[in-house]
């Protein structure tokens, strides 16, 4: 469409129709939209594999559908919903072509299934109770076509059991740890490991956790190298960057 | 060396001098080193390509040359020295094979040229108060054999400078984006590309700055999926995980 | 009425009942009250178009009927009550002539129509999720008098979506930005026009933004001049200024 | 320069040199600098009237003469050279066209004389103790063009002081307000008047004022409407903001 | 009693029934309880006035009844319940000789009436969102027999509200300022007299007022000498120790 | 189980089945798990007597019977479920026997009696908001079997209260101090014994408590040596190291 | 002078000269400095009997002489000069009838004395290493006219010392209790006394002390009444409240 | 001395010297001193075989040679003296009867041996910059008698080098982990062990370690059960609590 606007302003210099100062002037008053400079954005979608998400929190299932309904309509598939409870997840599923995966309060309009990757994204997480951000990383990273390999239950109060799995840990092209409390999961994967580590604290804890933030220090304190880390349950952030590197 | 004391045990226990009981006593009572545990490690070496890394701040000349010549005794080379001063650094010049880079105070002992990579690792700066953290993270990556494209000075508030390096971000297999202040150029940057991008806050700026948790905590806090953040001020890692990256 | 009082005094002053030095012990005892102090307060009124505002949180229907109607005796209109429910608008609406806005969540009681501006005020906003705090502080400026151009959706996520606005950001009188998570529009928007730019933190977001003290520490450490900042969710306070600063 | 090239892209289309298709593409992946989108940039020094300011603070002598060198190529005059110490100014000094101003600690190159003017920017302040910020921002001002009249040492604990100085202040179109400790003094100003108040919290204090931030929440938090913030200590960005503001 | 046991013990002493060394054994290992400490904590009901306060926050009625109920057996009237909602007041009313005051959140067990003070206690407050706090106040120091006098509704955003006072602020003994939002007034009231300010900051605010902190910090920092604080929200202590100086 | 895995490897070495450098391979491949690195943790086991906890916050009842099932299978008994509300403590005791301990809400899941210690455990606390922690602290240390002497009520405000009980603190092997509020229990007790104290900051208080991080603060700065500090709240932690210095 | 101000235009108007209406119109326009409100000031310095404090912290040699030579011009006597070092004063000393405390850090310049009261103001203080505030507060005191009996080294970790001091603590009128570290001193002497309680937080300590906010939270949530606070290491401010209160 | 005291008074009793009224009084106007309550502090010597420790950081030599002579003249031996430089130790070696332990900077005055428990305290540090801090608390220990192990330069990091110390981690009978950065090997420790574990988090780090609080943050929230936690830096304090429970 803006490349139509641009050559029929050329075509109208070509024609004489428009003085070549016209077009200059007119170029530089709109310089974005009519130059098509959404291309870039064009672009993203094309690479990424996911054009766009949809942050459920705090949107009621008829701002969802809306949203959803106009991505629709440019051919926009695999659309994810974070953050989605499981009462608006009935109700989208009515109306949509809809999967839902419940741990991870992940939904997905018009999913599309794409074939696993070969390498693998493999998904620590220390407690239970840090379930449903792990899970919204590995539901993220799976939806977007990366083979994940799940090790849960592993904090380093029993170290052993995380020792044990060394052998997915060691084959893993990216990482993603996730934990709460005193957030140390980080560090002793980083030092096991060569590839990058995508920490993800957690809120999970009580008393001085402060929300997640003793977590998200000790994280960005690591003493392993090829620690990076994303916000406080922003599981979806790090399957995002975790299917970045996986696909390189 | 380790392998070889298994061996021996095992050898043992194959001749009958060493009673099967006796070996799993052994075994258990030292499962770690006598094991070859270390090896690890040793993987961890070859893999990344950077045995090890000496921090600077806050030791003498001495104890880096202590450090260093262990490590050269096990053959290691390429070794990097982050936070050096140029006293420091002139003084491990006359007694070793040393390179060193001013800006980024960082030294390298015993140097290895390594081949550049064909992808591209950006670095993206705002203000040349910065450079000392954005240098030790290119640094590193070239150091460790990548091909680093520098976009200096491209802060926020002259966007344009920024947007006219577009060919150069889009190219970039990952970005590392070194920013104090308000930290805004990881999101505008990762709002823009479609890699991985290396958020490093830093400690530039006055007042409500904290020492870098502003810009810290922009990061964290990003609109844009894509971007994983180190800690404050800490170039080196930065380098390290982008080279982890970029080697994929 | 204190006019009044004064008149008063100097007239018994006038007419020999009261001598110098009992007027000047009179004056001096009661230095404000009685002499008009309040005329402050008066002028306030008259140059600000606004003579008082009720912030509606925390009180009762009660309440604020009680405090409007006392403002109605005194002949001022126009009142805005800000974080207004839509429930206490309906019963407002019932006893008063009264208007609501429901997204701003502001009611005006006894609105009166101000003509618009010519000058523009422009309304700047990131997410659809910000959208409460933006409204309040279009529609505190509207209801002032004042012509806005609301810019939503353009969060530097997608920096084109901002760039292609520019003619209305080139064209405006003051900038409102409104931002939650990492409050880079603020700094983007600064660093391309030449108004002062209102920065309003909101407390969108989650895990370390903190409840908007990252948003507000990154407008406050903005690298672009020409940005000021209110309150995290201070839409009011936003509208008020960009009106005192429009109408110049 | 930019023009020439988009002119003589266009001369290329008219003249059937080039086809509209390849002048799509060009246009296309060169969108920012070659199509001259540094004019923005060029627009700002224009109607800002003040087109850079270098940063003083960690620079060295000879990185200021190197930026200025390049500035006054280019026929940049009247810049501003914050956070100078006066042994820096000295050397300044006897290599350039240069003026120093010791409180505000505010060089300025290649000086013109801009014509104050009528309206008043009011610079108040607490204490002798927050004077370098405030002369900060009062010379800023200035050298900017305004007409600035100094309220000073006029803190909330001797009230009576600021008070005796009403007629001054509500004459001001813009007020800026400095003040350490508590920074009670922007609520109370904004109490008094109807303009806006640009409040500037200084790091002055001990024990629990932490740096500033003390006053710069107090300053979030007044009470009074009309009044923004600026970062700590930034009499420059308060100066800066007062003259937009005072030139409307 | 406990007088009772140490001159059983002296008695013993006397009659040679105890030996020096076998008194001197027993006093030094029971040196508290039974050599009368006791009787420190009974001296401050005497001086002080007021026995025992019972905090009743998070208490059910149950328990409130329980305490008092032992109070009232040892002859312990005027007991104050704070924060104590008025469901659970009617409850209260029911079974005891009571007293409640709505606003203040404060019931009397067993009230009994203290002539008041001549000297004044006077209570200053902002906004009539710290009407609980400050009637928690004001209520404590009339419970325990002080003239209160209520100066209401005197932010600093009008000031001359305030000034309008003057006569009761210099007449007062001791004042109370209760404030949320920046705290101002503390300081501002502290620069007006010459008696000393009980500052409360109160929790009321939103945003960066971070629960009442910025008060917290803004008192702290109070540029006017002779201002102490209390708590936030702590309207008791602020009257308890009222009390104490009015009594002086 | 591990060690019959050993022991078959051995075996096979013995009989010539496996060679060396096989059983070399096999071993370094599965370090962990296969070679009874898990009787770390089953020593644990036996020595602290406590072979696991839930922790019952934010677990449905379901979730609390499927763990306990499988704890139950491997014939662990005495397994303690912490921070257990009364519901759900009324469901597990329909289906397992059960015993709940009201006011620390801690059930005990196949209880097992353990003979007291002759030495004692003191738990001191400062007021009956406390109460909660204060017998989370003490019921652990009960059911380990550990003898318990509670001192209750005796906070600071009241120090003759605390030093009446000199005789039971100066008997004690090992002190819990809880307190809330400024947490200066800790200190008190500290000061007058000699054996280590556990301080437990609670988060009762209002204001500036901030959720108990200023009693924590306080713990850590105790100018008492012997004062070691678990996280806020954390009863059952102060109770399970109580239990292992009790029990040395 | 404003009097005689005021006086000439009353007699205008009792002479006709000026009518009502333009005495009030001139009233309305200067209120304050013409019409004598710097009296409250005035009366401040009488009865609070110290005029002027000078905070000598940042302050040059030359600053103070020029400030106290324009105080010692209006016969105000016995200045305070906070925050002094011993260079200084020995630079005062020569040029002014001076005094000089050594510990305290306090000068005083023209020193008059005041008759002591009869009433005492205890000092209370932790450790040696507060020493500074301490004397700060007893000097400032003492120099105002107040008896002060310094009760030094009483921390609670040695509880008995403080205990043998309580005739003093229960004679006094008021008490300052000044504490680093944890602050605990604070509500001990708190819940020993039943006049007011100053606490001064100090700086003190190391690691988790927060440059004295632990100290500093720990006395705001004192859980005996009668403490209020005054800033970390603010013993001038202290000194002077124990004046106000020691003389009623 | 104060039994003497005491005795004294109970013999003018058995003479009737003093009638049992007077004695009465006496003993309860003097409660602390008179009647040895300093007992329980010299029981605190006794038991604790340490009687004194001398904070050396921030007093002259002068100070410290005051302090240690009023001790020795008690015959108080093997004082330390913690926080002490070389210089300062090189004084006070020259004065007194000396020893320095140059790393952990503490000297110990009179030094006498003790000879060391057979009981094991293990000493685990991460990085060789936590050194000071590690050698504080292992000299405090070994001064006092206890036998410490060194687990030096056992990161988690590099995993297996502390897990090739387990055989001594499980024969301590307490464990002090010092550890820096993200403080997470206290938690690692505390999974693989049944003893207390002491954790000391050090301000070494840099960025958003915030000088050690991330480190102790992560410590207070270890999922390890066992781990209690001291100030930061606090190696002396460690080293103390460690001797209290190796000597149970």
């Amino acid at each position: 469409m803006e490349n139509a606007k641009i050559k029929e302003l050329l075509n109208k210099v070509k024609s004489g129709e428009l003085s070549v100062e016209q077009a200059v002037s007119k170029l530089q008053t709109s310089p974005f939209e009519d130059l098509g400079f959404a291309k870039v954005d064009h672009h993203r979608e094309i690479r990424q594999g996911v054009p766009e998400v949809i942050f459920g929190q705090g949107k009621t299932c008829e701002q969802i559908l809306e949203i959803a309904g106009s991505m629709l309509k440019k051919d926009i598939n695999n659309i994810l919903v974070t953050r989605l409870s499981s009462e608006k997840a009935t109700v989208l599923n009515e109306k949509l072509d809809f999967k839902y995966y419940e741990t991870a309060e992940i939904g997905v309009i018009s999913p599309v299934f794409i074939p696993p990757t070969d390498s693998i994204v493999a998904m620590v997480s220390g407690g239970t109770s840090d379930m449903r951000v792990a899970e919204e990383a590995a539901v993220t990273a799976e939806v977007l076509g990366n083979q994940v390999v799940r090790i849960y239950d592993v904090g380093v109060a029993g170290l052993h059991r995380l020792l044990s799995q060394m052998d997915v840990l060691v084959r893993a092209k990216v990482i993603i740890a996730v934990a709460g409390m005193e957030g140390a999961l980080a560090s002793v994967v980083g030092g096991l490991v060569s590839c990058p580590v995508i920490a993800v604290p957690t809120s999970i804890g009580y008393g001085a956790n402060l929300g997640g933030i003793s977590a998200l220090l000790s994280m960005l304190n690591s003493c392993s190298s090829g620690v990076s880390v994303v916000n406080i349950d922003n599981g979806f952030g790090a399957g995002y960057i975790a299917n970045m590197i996986n696909k390189l």
